[in-house]
């Protein structure tokens, strides 16, 4: 039987090196068998935004998507971080997803999906999670997409 | 004694069928005793969003009260499609009010209201909840209102 | 050893009174060994906000900073109505830190350091916590900064 951890090998996916604190806060924190994840921006494997702007001006609903994605790739590397190994994950609990987006810019679940689909071909039917997903503002460095997770571990 | 499904048949509350996903997520997701639920938009018991558009810029007070108030109720159909009971509720923990909101709009807790007095006329005491309320710049279909929650349960 | 409370004096905080209810809901929920505490505006020791308006359109990082840390404050209230002491707590689990930022504005993480370095300077090496931060179109009031908290206490 697979575990999660060959899912991933499979998959390709490059985890990078867990983001490290740069303030006074962490990548995790577990209370009981919950970890709560600080939220993580759309890094790549290289260090740079995989996209910057807003979406609805300037960034497509594509480039949204590959964002969140890397986001909830870097959820998993803060999880693996704290917990040693992804086979750890009992459920992905929930995830929040903020999208930098212009005001009249309607689109953000289907952005928002980038990080959904990762966590279900990661983790199967326990990828499967509660979501909620917002337009906002302003995001730190501009970064297009920002997703927080909390999930429920061995 | 009444119970809480009597109360909510005494309000006279159309519960709709919990919205199915439509994506890599689900309507809520159970963690010990807790059960986090997915952001709900402001649809009505016809299908069709309560209140669209911004406060602040075209929604008034009232509207959004209407559209946070449906969100609630829609709150509360993902906690009966997933417990079997809104009995099985011992507590609304917290909710987190989402206001598409023009910058210049002050009122978001007054709107989230709706939400609010909708959460004790059902469970009473242990209807009140913590609660945030922020004012984002854009939702899913334009919809004036976003709401999730967090619940305990038996 | 020190307490916590001690702590809280030595660093000469002036604990306001933790803000009362003004609607259906509560300052702060317990379940389990959790604490949810509602998003706190950044009201000061004198009842009035700290910081009004936008960051990056009036409102400078510093004066951001301190407002941040006015909502830490307040958590801190919360947190000490509801347990009876800030002892009680284990850790500081996450923080949701809302900045009312112009679209613009990129600096939110160092104006969200404000509430982040108040809590471990109160709480140590307990009080690094899992954080999101997001710029928001609107706060109550026109509030320069809203913070929420989870906190595991005994």
């Amino acid at each position: 039987m697979e575990t999660v951890e060959q899912r991933v090998s499979g998959l390709g996916l490059i985890m990078p090196p867990a983001a490290a604190p740069v303030a006074n806060y962490v990548g995790a924190v577990r209370t009981g068998g919950l970890l709560a994840v600080s939220g993580q921006l759309c890094f790549g494997p290289d260090g740079a935004l995989v996209a910057k702007g807003k979406l609805g001006a300037g960034v497509s609903v594509e480039q949204g998507q590959e964002a969140a994605r890397a986001c909830a790739i870097n959820l998993l590397a803060q999880v693996k971080a704290a917990t040693g190994s992804l086979d750890r994950v009992r459920r992905v609990v929930r995830l929040g997803g903020f999208i930098n987006a212009d005001p009249g810019f309607l689109d953000t679940p289907k952005v928002m999906n980038g990080a959904s689909d990762l966590m279900v071909a990661v983790f199967g039917e326990h990828g499967r999670h509660a979501r909620t997903t917002i337009g906002v503002a302003a995001l730190p460095m501009n970064a297009a997409v920002e997703v927080e997770g909390l999930f429920e571990v061995d």
